[in-house]
């Protein structure tokens, strides 16, 4: 296995000396080799204080520029497979092909923002000109665009070891905004982690950027992470994790002498409400459907569908039944860590333990594998008793039977915040899908129709994102190109003449961006 | 003096039984009439209790529904100039014709965003369409748009009785957003704002909306407006006020079951740098123009200038004397309330005793009346001790004396956040002034080049906010159109049949509107 265990600060190393720790092979259930010794404090304050030195100079490079080094971190990404598939399914027990497609879709992201700062409007530009002559007061001239916040820390994700991690949409949507990032790798795959982040690293140099630009921080514990969002170089964070670890960075955040956003995506049970209609003309093909997604990727997706609501009647056994086959019918899957597989049974257990719940599929999980489990309840039990929305990470589903629309549209009411929300309708269950469709937008960040929840497009319009406790802040998506508003703010210049204005607020236009002029979206 | 004294709760009042208190007349140093009374905790919650209700059809009217009704409460307001006039001068001590311009400002404010919601575009409209035969897999339709948030607390500033209070941006926004607001009026102006709440009720009576819409709670301690920001339907918070005020709602918000944003606008002290040539060729004209920023309103307002930077140099010694000459020569002027007027003469106390600041105007403040106050010091105190950056709210400034440009930029680095920055300059400080303006940037919501801070238009391109401590969230503007943002989130719909789309998302563009569809602006 690769890797020299070493926290990449800046264009240097860490020492060894912090607390150390290793890779685990989950197929396996051995450990990996190297060594990875934890950050140590002096080098924590050190990579802050490195992007902090780099962020003024990096927020002012030209928007192409910015995307040279993107393109250069996507060639790195997208040019190192081999080395990838070398380690990272060994770490994270996940096979090469999806290896393959995330480093693709990591190299992606890096492209797609690299293009959108090529095209440039998303700084919003808005230009109100001099009105010398207004009575009773004359108008200044007013310019505003958005510029980068400063340095971001990254919290890698255990289940996204490629696209949701060091090199990830956070990292991406950080970097294009014009913000240093400080990663923090997740301890789940710390060799992929080094690798990526000496691919950045790679990029910065190549490109004549500032060491400070980017750094990584390895560590098993919470230390590094708590030290990290407390330095005050650090004006926002990223991260993609439980509720319990985003919940704890908010509170850290919302402590500092000068208080900063935190960005966490915490996961979702991502309800699915089948339509009477539907469920009566397609039983089987819906829960082939659901159980797929259930059951991909051993169900460690935060859009996994995890609540199943459907109305009693014509179809229900059957589409119950196929379900309970094709869970029951999977072979138990290889989790991400020990740890993870350890809270997946604990999940499945308590379900498993209630007395108003029905065990329809609990498959034998043992070690570091998960095997799918399936619940059944009536609805009244979430409604009566606000139970079964607790997400069990991991191939684990509750099927809720209601007695009508009416129930199922109270269900959809009491729901917390969401990734997502599917419904399954048929032509003549539009009129309740009218219904119930603005109740799950209020709740949710998608709404999904006749489709599955996993699988999440990184273009413009996506969503990933939600009302707490889906996410810290629903107002913002940490996927699609709309991520990268988390890391940036307006600022407005008043009567700064033209030669000292940035290249998007100047008169001519020189950048050709989609502007909007006295109150009028334009491009001249 | 008009006013029952009540809270108005939706479409009925509160009852006698809180703590009650009475407006005062600064001018005259006197309690006025009638009495109110405090909202009891039942009202408070039901007031959120029926905005919570009113929320979903609310957020479902037509951008043209909405628009209407702002213009009605546009209507209400500029037709009640007699009737604020009456009462708000009193209240205040804010002359008639601050008070005739701060109602056409709020009325026009809601005449503003009435017309953002009729062009509509504010929306961020996103269309990815489908790519049913992409190839590893397909891509599906995927389209989102920005949503209300749902019900909003929005608390009176004490210095803008009508364009930041009650029938103020924050209140406008909130509903051009389509989240029903329930505001808490300042103690400061309770009869205005009263006569605020009638009029905007009167609108939503007007319009058929559901009386949830709007409600008013009276209150003179912090009790009503902590569970006001407690109640669970209460989704985000707009604030103008003090730090402490604005810091203890932030952590109230954070420490929710469901933490919620809390936007707080919390004051600055807007330096403003003179540059060498600006300072030789002009000294009295920037003494001049800087003193009527300064007096202005009695130095009641977010942006009035509190640090004066300036080198050393020709023209230095012509400036301070002009200014002490216009701030000794002003007289004392009413402050908005005792407790303003008596926190004023803390802070003008607080600088005079300093061993490293010299006393250059101090006049004598008495009652509700404070005397304009300038003092003076060396850069080397603020480099050296990071003091004198306090605000003062009032006519109060410091003035520094860098030794060269140097220094006056280290100044600049050492900012906390501020809601302006200003810089004086003539043609050949342009290259210090290229130096500078980034610096600037990163620290403030507005730069402004040779103008004063006084003065906040309301616009597209207005930022009136900044890195904290000047508001509680940099990335985003209480004033000017981007002020909507605040109360939206994005939603996606995935594969969502046209007919069940929002009008915003289909196919057909019926609105007309400016949308991204793939990755492209247009206007189909």
């Amino acid at each position: 296995m690769s890797g020299t265990g070493l926290s990449l600060i800046g264009a240097g190393r860490g020492e060894p000396g912090g607390p150390t720790f290793t890779g685990w092979n989950p197929t396996e259930n051995v450990a990996l080799e190297p060594r990875f010794h934890g950050a140590l404090p002096h080098e924590v304050a050190r990579a802050c204080q490195l992007a902090e030195e780099a962020a003024p100079a990096f927020a002012a490079l030209s928007a192409r520029q910015r995307a040279v080094f993107l393109e250069h971190v996507a060639e790195a990404l997208a040019g190192a497979e081999a080395e990838f598939l070398a380690i990272t399914p060994k770490e994270t027990g996940l096979p090469p092909a999806r290896i393959q497609n995330e480093l693709g879709r990591a190299a992606n992201q890096f492209r797609l923002f690299a293009r959108l700062l090529e095209e440039g409007s998303w700084v919003d530009a808005r230009i109100d000109r001099a009105l010398p002559d207004r009575r009773p007061a004359p108008r200044p001239d007013l310019r505003s665009m958005l510029r980068a916040v400063g340095p971001v820390a990254v919290f890698g994700a255990s289940n996204f070891p490629l696209a949701f991690s060091v090199a990830g949409g956070d990292t991406a949507s950080a970097l294009a905004a014009g913000c240093p990032v400080v990663a923090k790798a997740h301890p789940a795959h710390p060799a992929t982690s080094e690798l990526a982040g000496l691919k950045i690293r790679a990029a910065v140099a190549a490109c004549g950027l500032s060491e400070g630009v980017f750094s990584l921080l390895l560590d098993a514990g919470i230390e590094v992470g708590q030290a990290l969002v407390r330095h005050p170089a650090i004006r926002a964070v990223g991260f993609t994790g439980s509720r319990a670890g985003g919940r704890a960075l908010m509170e850290l955040a919302a402590s500092r002498a000068v208080p900063i956003p935190v960005f966490a995506e915490m996961g979702s049970i991502n309800p699915v409400f089948l339509l009477p209609e539907a469920l009566a003309a397609r039983p089987q093909v819906l829960a082939d459907s659901l159980a797929a997604s259930i059951l991909q990727g051993a169900g460690q997706f935060c859009t996994s569908p995890g609540l199943l609501v459907a109305v009693d009647g014509p179809g229900y056994e059957a589409f119950r039944a196929r379900l309970v086959e094709k869970l029951g019918g999977a072979p138990a899957a290889p989790m991400l860590t020990p740890a993870i597989a350890a809270r997946f049974r604990e999940g499945v257990e308590r379900l498993a333990s209630r007395q108003d719940t029905r065990t329809c599929v609990q498959g034998a999980s043992t070690g570091a594998h998960g095997a799918a489990a399936l619940f059944e309840a009536e609805a009244g039990v979430v409604l009566s008793q606000g139970a079964l929305t607790e997400e069990v990470f991991g191939s684990c589903a509750v099927l809720t039977r209601a007695r009508d629309v009416v129930e199922l549209t109270r269900v959809a009411s009491r729901l917390e915040g969401q990734l997502t929300a599917t419904l399954m309708v048929d032509a003549a269950d539009h009129e309740c899908a009218a219904q119930l469709l603005p109740v799950l937008a209020d709740r949710v960040g998608r709404v999904l129709v006749n489709g599955v929840p996993t699988g999440v497009e990184v273009c413009p319009a996506m969503v990933h994102g939600g009302p707490f406790p889906a996410s810290s802040d629903g107002r913002f998506t940490a996927v699609g190109t709309g991520a990268i508003r988390r890391f940036a703010r307006p600022v407005c210049f008043q009567d700064v003449p033209d030669a000292l204005l940035p290249a998007e607020l100047r008169e001519a236009n020189p950048l050709s961006l989609w502007r909007t002029v006295d109150g009028v979206l334009k491009r001249e």
